[in-house]
């Protein structure tokens, strides 16, 4: 465990000021002394916070459902147990015999949870800016790879744009039908370009012209 | 709006560097404009921590399960539209004229929504210490109500504590059957006082003996 705790500080860049932080968070259920569940529960809340807070500034023009499904990705266990694997978490564990034996220290969820409760550890360490900067470090390459912010503009400013740049017409947008009572309504929309009609029906004006702008852009491209 | 703003500003005590920010929060999406989805997104990832760090302090006995229970009850959205109508925020929203007619600014969902991008807009504004003192002070009423902390120790540790109190002995657990193959096991264990005897069955031994040690306290109360 030592040898193998020291590397994972070393991978973690962080000298913990309380060292019982770290091995409550390397202590499953399944082993004696104080586990890590607490600091789980903790370092998720923290990590869901920065991831959400990352991609609000990285992705000024996602939508709301964009954001989600961007973090979703990223905090999924799989995910998590990636990174966890990078670190060689699985080496610094501390597990029941049962777990030990059936292989604990290679499972996902076992992974995924210790690494959010290494982020736990390190806030009540050494607060929240320190904590932030090791997610957003080990979360790098994952971050890196994510969708261009452009490609997560909604679909009527992505064909405006695409429209401008070919100096062509800008769309326009009717409503043609609006059905169902007050609380309960449904918008049909036309989105015209020229020549080029293309319609959708949404609870909402909005995602109605959005949903009949995405038509016409992938009619177009 | 402008009157009902500035007793918003003061109810929230925060005079915003940016008041766009606050615009924004207060506009629910059936209004034209920049809407308040995206910081009702990242207000609530900020909620959700803020109130996780609180618990975490605040219950440094409870389990995971039992902070996941107590922050839920206080993020849901009764809980946050009740604290929105404790500010008039339904006077500042802005909704557009279907939401209006059907009485939006008075509806739960609508309410807590904007709340939580109010949290958004503060934190945007001036950082997390001053949403999280905001968070604190709306809900200190909340969270003075919350169950005491000794209640929520486990029920190992309130048998331990409740014999000790009466000087009687302290209880002893005996796994008294393992059944099962190593992934999925069954532990059967007795909790003895005395005469007293409770068993309970669970998948691990340490939820056996909270059980064992939750039916001996009941039994003795």
């Amino acid at each position: 465990m030592n040898r193998a705790a020291d590397r994972l500080r070393q991978a973690l860049g962080h000298a913990f000021n309380d060292p019982r932080l770290l091995v409550e968070a390397l202590t499953h259920r399944s082993a004696a002394g104080p586990n890590n569940e607490r600091l789980e529960f903790l370092g998720d809340a923290i990590l869901n916070f920065v991831i959400a807070a990352e991609l609000f500034s990285v992705y000024p023009q996602a939508s709301e459902g964009e954001l989600s499904r961007l973090r979703a990705s990223l905090v999924k266990q799989d995910a998590l147990a990636g990174l966890a694997r990078a670190l060689a978490l699985g080496d610094c564990l501390q597990l029941g015999s049962g777990e030990l034996k059936s292989g604990g220290f290679r499972r996902d969820s076992i992974l995924a949870d210790t690494l959010e409760a290494v982020f736990g550890a390190v806030y009540m360490d050494s607060g929240l800016e320190t904590c932030r900067g090791l997610i957003l470090r080990l979360y790098r390459d994952l971050l890196a790879s994510l969708p261009a912010a452009d490609t997560l503009k909604d679909p009527k400013t992505r064909l405006q744009e695409y429209l401008q740049a070919r100096q062509r017409a800008i769309p326009v947008y009717h409503i043609l039908e609006v059905t169902g009572a007050a609380h309960a309504q449904c918008f049909t929309v036309e989105c015209s370009i020229d020549n080029l009609r293309t319609v959708a029906v949404a609870t909402s004006r909005r995602k109605a012209e959005q949903e009949a702008a995405r038509r016409a852009l992938e009619l177009m491209q």
